[in-house]
């Protein structure tokens, strides 16, 4: 980080033009995210930083522009690893070459499996990437006292790792109930953080309960999901980061709040995309093409992305395409397409060589599924009553409705009704600690046969099942504990998908193609069982969620979120 | 700084409305800088913080905000607290009932006269006062080798204060040709304050000189002066901070780059502004009124006065009314007039109790003025050729030009000509290391006798004395001895008005009402000479700083800022 006389030196002179710099794109045109305007121009770079614009200069090495829109680098405002189901290392490969120069990750999945354990993972890993990657403090393990998780991280933990150079302040303040019934270990979390970047997690939080959260320092959400919520929180000072993840995608409704006024306080963030969908949409050039195609104005998505993004955490070293800036740029064939034909890092162009002499960090948390294997009887329902409650997917988005609705009995059980689309949904503490398993009814998943299982299941990560069928359940569990964590789909016991993610239960060790392929495969497995839903082990991993309403499922039952209790199941 | 659980707690409660805050601001309008709307709302403050708006609160006490529009309070992004002739105790109750209730200053003045001494004096002082005045470590101490300053603050010096809790980074670069020419201790105080705000100083600084000063890291220049030099310097994403002070103002000239698109890349500051022009002007106050008189867009005025401002500097508790923002408030009874009614400084109406109970800091450096008393001979100047350099005066301007005029010879002496406005200048050094005394000619005072002389002479604050009389210019040097510092004006040998500046020869020990009182009667006398120049004091004042083109004179005689070299007088 530190630098001394001999840069300043080289970055005077060639600024200067004494001598040539170390790299010039030249005759391009960049967008300048300051003015809007596009302007033609050299952009030269000395080591890691850009040195100059509006000018012409030659260099050592030289890129020719001439066809190309540059533009600065984009920041992924916020982003959990883990749920790109492939470890940093390969997250770095996957996303960096589609111009996320910058990430700023909360490592939540692995903290609430492994604890200090994990973030230490994710922060030795950040160490060694071509990426950026910037770590939030994971502010709630466990996110509530409603589940059972792998680990506890108290305030205390988090201040331990304040001055880590990757660390930035805390992560999404996900107990937003927590604030308003001023929990103890809630207050001395915040209060640790009065003078960092803390980001806020507030869906349909409004009102006076959104003015109590702000009041504890929270700076942002990500978690909007209407307009009229969006401008609520601008106007209360919230950035907006504006997510499109493979399950909440929120930027078709969002778009129409980027506007010259508003774009210095929004960013952009994918939260919980898998490789998938990063290879059939894109990453933060997705985010930005779909607003764009919105009639969202240009240079303001853009601005949005970049210099927005970045001081709203304080970075000021990047986002702009200027001198003095770190030279993070993304070359466009086309700008309102974001169509990425290069990117530079530091000033290096990325290609292969970008990742190859890239450190090793060891994989931990390899044998984190600790549970003994089952049978179809330990997801039998006893009866209770001629309606009980039943989550409702919604396509596409991690709310659920809170439905009630009669439930078949057969032998004293309640029992699924595939013909009606209703599934058992269960959940099994995997962290050791106890042997609890949650259990209900779910509407959405549309399968009329078989079982999908899940160890990556937020945000306890506990394992999660959905079945038209109790055997296949047992089945498709065994062998997510014998891949030691995973996604698995099952007809008829059998075996018909499946992805070992044998990393703390949440990633795989293998790189991000093959992630894709075996993404994709089981994709079509589950397509064939009758599901309707474009992501459905995704939709599954966040039934456990009891942060987002309405209503969940944790190992310890059914759970009203509205209420923020545990109901009977 | 630190808070606990129990203010959380008290914000919460606030916030929810589950008891009375502590002071509310009741059926008001505030302007909102993210969106530019005015807002119909209560502002609700708990402690030191808005915790509610867009709702309707109850407060243990209350406002009437029935015909006020509220706003954010201002933020002064560069002020030389010096420059106002109080003390910070003074500038605080001078200023903050105008609106200005953050200002980030530069002791440069007093630390180039006492060195840390001063320094420690500026901080100290900072740490009692109800503004927040924070502190920018000043660069240029000495401004440069082409004049004798009263101290020497090197990387080292300065590094020591970094971690203050009033220090932000590090104050104006005005040695712009030393980043060009790579000096070795210029680039030692860049390289330790890379991660921290660097501000510029770059008058006239374009093209590739401009790329590779923005290179060092310097991310902002409030000494941009036209329109189109203000452009390039947007474009090259430094932050323009428009300025009005007491001699360059640059608002005017600047209203126009003011625009929705550019607002959040701006801010404005006074610089150097004294007393006297803020009681019959104003403050910022009066910078946002010229700049909406010039038809900059409301909104964006206000934005750039405040959020921008602040965010420039990583200040991220204040700019915005929203809850968790730091209650600095401005209630004005007009938004376009900008005319303030009353001023909340961290959630406490200002008054007169405001300023009751600080604590009071020591004066230093009461006997600076390190000079033995002088006679007309040791101003003369030697025949030197047909016709010689002088000093152009730019009213309100602190550029000056290089003019080549004829200057009459008597008796094998250079001599004043009054009847062509050209005047003898000469500059002395005060700090006791050395008797230098710089000779030379300017055109511009416009009087016809006596003389004027001050201990203020930027940067290096030696004594300076402008004169269309050897003798009285004697009289005025000597009797500014006898002061320890201040402003002296003589005519026909006699002092016919004068200030007293006895804290390093730039503050007086008065309250600001005394010495506006003194100015404007000081002002009046030097009229009464002939002068035309609206700051004849401040112009004089300026003459000195061999940073600012093109001709200039220290102690070591007339200084052709363009070659940056001492020249022949």
């Amino acid at each position: 980080m530190a630098i001394g006389r001999d840069e300043l030196t080289r970055r005077i002179d060639q600024a200067l033009g004494r001598g040539k710099a170390d790299l010039v794109i030249r005759n391009t045109r960049f967008l300048n995210v300051v003015t809007g305007e596009v302007a033609d121009s050299d952009i030269a770079i000395c080591g890691d930083r850009i040195v100059g614009t509006y000018d012409r200069y030659e260099g050592v090495e030289e890129i020719d522009g001439r066809d190309l829109t540059v533009v600065p680098g984009f920041v992924d405002t916020h982003v959990h690893c883990e749920s790109t189901c492939v470890t940093p290392t390969e997250f770095d490969r996957c996303v960096l070459p589609r111009g996320t120069t910058t990430a700023i990750c909360d490592p939540h999945e692995i903290c609430n499996v492994l604890g200090e354990q994990g973030l230490r993972y994710m922060l030795d890993s950040a160490g060694g990437l071509a990426i950026d990657l910037r770590v939030q403090l994971s502010s709630c393990v466990p996110a509530t006292e409603l589940e059972t998780s792998g680990a506890r991280l108290d305030a205390a933990d988090l201040v331990r790792w304040r001055d880590h150079p990757k660390v930035l302040g805390l992560a999404e303040f996900m107990n937003f109930p927590g604030v308003f019934q001023k929990l103890p270990e809630v207050l001395d979390k915040l209060a640790a953080f009065q003078d960092r970047p803390i980001d806020g997690h507030a869906p349909l939080v409004r009102g006076r309960e959104l003015n109590a959260y702000l009041s504890c320092g929270v700076r942002n959400c990500h978690e909007t999901t209407g307009a009229d919520e969006a401008w609520e929180k601008l106007r209360k000072g919230m950035q907006v980061l504006i997510r499109d993840g493979s399950v909440s995608k929120d930027v078709d409704a969002l778009a129409e709040i980027i506007r010259p006024e508003t774009s210095s306080f929004l960013g952009f963030c994918t939260d919980d995309r898998n490789p998938l969908d990063i290879a059939e949409e894109g990453h933060l050039d997705h985010l930005i093409r779909a607003a764009i195609r919105r009639g969202a104005p240009v240079a303001h998505v853009y601005r949005a992305a970049t210099w927005a993004a970045a001081r709203g955490f304080g970075l000021h070293d990047r986002g702009l395409i200027a001198p003095g800036q770190r030279a993070d740029l993304v070359l466009l064939h086309d700008l309102e397409d974001c169509a990425v034909a290069r990117v530079i890092k530091d000033g290096r162009p990325v290609g292969p060589d970008t990742f190859a002499g890239r450190p090793a960090v060891a994989p931990v948390g390899l044998e984190s599924i600790r549970l003994d294997p089952v049978e179809a009887a330990d997801f039998a329902v006893p009866v209770a009553g001629s309606s009980r409650p039943v989550i409702g997917i919604l396509p596409g988005k991690i709310i659920t409705e809170h439905l009630t609705l009669a439930v078949p009995q057969r032998g004293g059980q309640a029992v699924a009704d595939p013909e009606r689309d209703i599934l058992k949904v269960c959940v099994l503490a995997r962290h050791g600690t106890n042997r609890n398993i949650g259990r209900g009814f779910v509407r959405g998943f549309g399968f009329r046969r078989g079982a999908i299982a899940s160890s990556v299941g937020h945000d306890s990560h506990n394992v999660c099942v959905v079945g038209a069928d109790d055997a296949d359940m047992a089945v498709a569990v065994n062998r997510l504990i014998a891949l030691q964590g995973g996604f698995v789909a099952v007809a008829e016991g059998r075996v018909i998908g499946e992805i070992a993610l044998p990393l703390a239960g949440l990633m795989s060790l293998e790189p991000f193609e093959t992630v894709e392929h075996q993404l994709r495969t089981l994709r079509g497995a589950v397509r064939a069982m009758g599901c309707p839903l474009a992501e459905p082990f995704l939709q599954l991993a966040f039934l456990p969620l009891p942060v987002i309403p309405h209503l969940k499922i944790t190992d310890r039952g059914l759970v009203d979120v509205d209420r923020f209790e545990v109901i009977a199941a």
